[in-house]
């Protein structure tokens, strides 16, 4: 502590983004907790914060390792000191590949592939490259998305990898459909047995997916689990039953810029600093400790705010949104501030934020 | 022209954002021709683009000046040189304030206010100016957003203005509800007929909203337009009657990673490169030149493909995409590519990309 006063959230301009880093911090206590009591490796997803600052604390509270999803994500934590680091998408192209095998020589790199095309891309890349890399399998265990379509198609690429040179066999990945995880659990464990009955072992079989964790049990085959939201949750994780809007560690600060009608505010907060992805729910967000106070609508630049139940606002006012999802979020804003209570902590980059490639 | 061969678009990573620079220039023509011939000032919204390259082309071909949403984007259009800003929003708060003053202080600024709140704001910082700030009234023509209710109310608020020291009052403002171009009118009519019987003048009605300029026609009160997506439009724009797919300058160029089954191929572009915002439409976007392709799911980093009608993806192919709403897509760039056919013209940072306050 030097002798200056921290700032104040009063002292932002808005919107901008608050993290309450208390909160941030047990929620990251609370999964790995779970995690071990579960005997499952926890590997968080980036996505949610695009921060080293805190990938380092789920690190330091026992996480194995973190999850990029773009290869400039991964590059950008690379730099900040973390060290091991799952790419669950299938690389393609040189320059992307290229780039690969630049970060596959200072971090500890896996990655996922789906087809044989991505596989020739990577076997053709990594055969010189000294010491393998891990390439798991990415199976599509019913959430329509990436991913192999059965245990057989599995065990077709997994002998492709473990044949590959500069290749090694890694294991099992899936996202799973939300509240599938049995559904999810018996694909996996039917192409976990075909290895077997092939020869290979299969000694990683990772998850993800914040809702559903919470219900992986200990008979489950996953031996890792990457969530991303449980870190910071939203509207929609507590509709999820994850948590309540007490546990919602992240807040978008915004003002009542207009207040046509008695039961209309508008926000100076958008799509723009909301986003438009609702994850299915009803509306955009709601204001913290103010009930009844919900945004309806969302246009760039403005927040809708339909008052209800004798809810108030005045021009001016400052007010805290939850949002949706807050993953979308963090990538539209160029900085977070760590708060404490109303104290602004600490101000930091969004490092990896709008990593295209 | 030096000697270096120009990139194509095939050096590209992905996704990247293409600007067919044709187009967008042939769409800022044809814009500015309506507006001559029906006797309209054009003042083109900068959301679209968010660089000082097109503002400057815009002006260039005849447009009086333009508008931007936020100071952020106000201040990097006037380092970039433009000199006639328009910003149509309740600017409330000290820090924002000050800033507005110090851009007063270098471009023919312009800003509206719907609020007695507002405007004490503005007057007071503005009192001690040198010359005065020009103030619009905005007005709820139907919108439902931001904006006075009535006549009345706007005279009241021109009022105001016109007694303000450091204030002079500009006019009537709106963002007119879609389709509602002739309601709007009527609204704006009114209110400019009770302000001359309040012996207020009324010298700049303006109105905005890409779409319903085309139908604005020679009898209307609007003095000046405020168009953004017109220069490069996008599906929603199609959808709506303006040009054609042929007529949208802006595409994500995207990499198909993944083909699970024979009617689903994922692109490497999910909402962080697409964006959540249909605007009403039932898709994220469609494939240029794969008729049957379109985009029918995203989640951040995966853009999940229906083909229909014996459309055909590879994997590793390159697509470009047309997607919804171009603006918001913008804003989720660092920098987008001008192109003429494959070739890469020039790269320009999203200057104004991401400015919250």
């Amino acid at each position: 502590m030097n002798g200056d006063l921290m700032p104040s959230i009063d002292d932002l301009d808005t919107p901008a983004i608050l993290i309450d880093a208390a909160r941030a911090e047990a929620n990251i206590r609370k999964a790995q907790a779970h995690a071990d009591a579960h005997g499952l490796k926890l590997r968080p997803h980036i996505k949610t914060h695009k921060l080293p600052y805190w990938a380092k604390k789920q690190v330091a509270a026992g996480a194995v390792g973190i999850t990029c999803q773009k290869i400039g994500e991964a590059e950008v934590m690379a730099d900040a000191g973390l060290t091991d680091i799952f790419l669950p998408y299938n690389i393609l192209g040189r320059a992307k590949l290229e780039r690969l095998k630049a970060l596959h020589g200072r971090v500890t790199l896996s990655v996922t592939a789906d087809s044989h095309e991505t596989l020739e891309g990577l076997a053709a890349t990594f055969t010189d490259a000294g010491h393998p890399l891990q390439v798991l399998v990415e199976c599509d265990t019913g959430m329509g998305r990436c991913g192999v379509q059965s245990a057989e198609d599995a065990v077709t690429l997994a002998k492709v990898i473990d044949q590959a040179k500069g290749l090694s066999f890694g294991g099992l990945m899936t996202y799973p459909a939300a509240g599938r995880a049995a559904e999810a659990d018996a694909w996996l464990k039917a192409a976990r047995d075909a290895l077997a009955a092939a020869g290979l072992a299969c000694e990683r079989i990772s998850s993800g997916g914040t809702p559903d964790m919470w219900r992986s049990g200990e008979d489950s085959v996953v031996t890792e689990y990457r969530p991303g939201t449980y870190i910071y949750l939203d509207r929609y994780q507590v509709a999820k039953g994850v948590g309540t809007l007490d546990d919602c560690a992240l807040t978008v600060l915004a003002t009542v810029v207009s207040h046509p009608t008695k039961t209309r505010a508008i926000l100076d907060s958008g799509s723009k600093a909301l986003s438009s992805d609702t994850l299915g729910l009803p509306e955009f967000g709601e204001l913290l400790g103010v009930p009844g106070a919900r945004v309806t609508g969302l246009s760039e630049e403005h927040g809708t705010v339909t008052l209800t139940d004798g809810a108030k606002l005045r021009i001016g006012e400052r007010v805290r949104v939850v949002p949706d999802h807050c993953c979308v979020v963090t990538n539209l804003f160029d900085q977070v501030h760590l708060i404490d209570g109303d104290t602004v902590l600490e101000t930091l980059p969004v490092a990896a934020r709008g990593k295209m490639g």
